[in-house]
């Protein structure tokens, strides 16, 4: 996410703590449903960038619990500025970087993981950094619940059939492939658009897949 | 392929016995080596149409042996008619439907098998129907060796789909996955176009996998 860093971004997303903003959230770990007081599935996106997506999805599904999770400070602290607009109980926000993701959700506590258009990392040395990657897969294994899944959106093609390779590789269960999503309102009528898809989707296709543990 | 059915095909194609084309092609079940009078692997193309790709592809490579295998034995005429005007002596043509494919070849038979193009059979209730559901997937597996591996081209996109869902889903392993192989010359410049793929392939992208043996 192109963003300039946004001065004192910590402290900004602190004064907000505990509505949306979780600021100490590896306490959470194993426990996020106490924080929303009911049992309600979990929900996650990694990556949220300003959080279009997730908050749309809250909004329509009060019945499920959503973090946002956000690598940068400053593109979560964009986020947040939104959400306080609106009100959306069902929904957290957090400072989490994938690479560590374990350290914040116990196993089989999740039950669903969004991927919307993450950063492709394009060079091949860089493959180890794309979300999709084994050592990322692996560690969503153990956070997602038995028949939990993950829905992974995209534009960028490279990324996307990487990302198709990978899941195969590691033994995930793919459905609903999907190669061009914004010609297949028939069957996707729901879908809830990304900042970035919105940018996208009309200079190419975009891709989207479920990845189910197996 | 839409083709007037030609009278006397089969009358046609049996007075080219052995050059190409091998009538009693049953008989060769484990011995299609010796047709081919050397120890070569042996690559096999079902639904050849016409068969431009093959007969490129077979001219291109004199220490691998092909079979180009069609249901129809007008069409398979056609391919015929084209490979008479040349020499290719590590070509072999036969009227085979996919659906018996292992009373042709035997265990282990097969280096590789290519799919180009195959009917996609649109409506789900003919999804048993398409080249790459289970059935043919496991008939496949029979006949190929231990590192064999399939091909696959189609500019169907739900085909494709299907395609990679039923591949990742009987255990196959995916690699080379290509969503645009017409813009991707530099990785895959030895393509070799069918006459499908000239017909379609400036209307959108075409598309592309190997599935091995896992
Ligand atoms: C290309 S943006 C897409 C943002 C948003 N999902 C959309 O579709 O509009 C990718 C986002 O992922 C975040 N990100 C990248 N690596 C991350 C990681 N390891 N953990 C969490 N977030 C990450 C980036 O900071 C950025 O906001
Ligand atoms: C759409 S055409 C493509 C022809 C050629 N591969 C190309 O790309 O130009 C599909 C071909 O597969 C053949 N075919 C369909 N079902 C078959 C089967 N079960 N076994 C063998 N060939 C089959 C058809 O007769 C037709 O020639």
């Amino acid at each position: 996410m192109r963003l300039r860093k946004v001065k004192n971004a910590r402290e900004r997303l602190a004064q907000n703590n505990n509505t949306y903003y979780i600021e100490d959230a590896k306490i959470y770990k194993g426990k996020w449903q106490s924080l929303f007081k009911n049992e309600n599935p979990l929900y996650i996106e990694i990556g949220c960038g300003k959080g279009q997506f997730i908050m749309e999805l809250a909004k329509r599904n009060p019945n499920i619990n959503y973090v946002a999770l956000e690598k940068f400070d400053s593109v979560l602290l964009r986020a947040l500025e939104k959400a306080i607009l609106d009100d959306i109980p069902n929904l957290k926000l957090a400072v989490i970087d994938a690479e560590s993701i374990t350290e914040y959700f116990d196993k089989g506590e999740v039950s669903k993981i969004y991927l919307n258009f993450s950063d492709p990392w394009p060079k091949k040395c860089h493959a180890k950094r794309r979300l999709t990657f084994k050592t990322f897969l692996d560690q969503y294994r153990i956070i997602l619940k038995e028949d939990g899944n993950i829905e992974q959106k995209t534009d960028n093609r490279h990324f996307f059939e990487f990302s198709l390779e990978s899941f195969n590789d590691n033994g995930w269960k793919l459905h609903d492939i999907c190669l061009d999503l914004h010609n297949e309102t028939e069957k996707y009528p729901d879908n809830i658009t990304t900042e970035f898809e919105d940018k996208w989707s009309k200079l190419g296709p975009i891709y989207r897949l479920v990845a189910e543990k197996k």
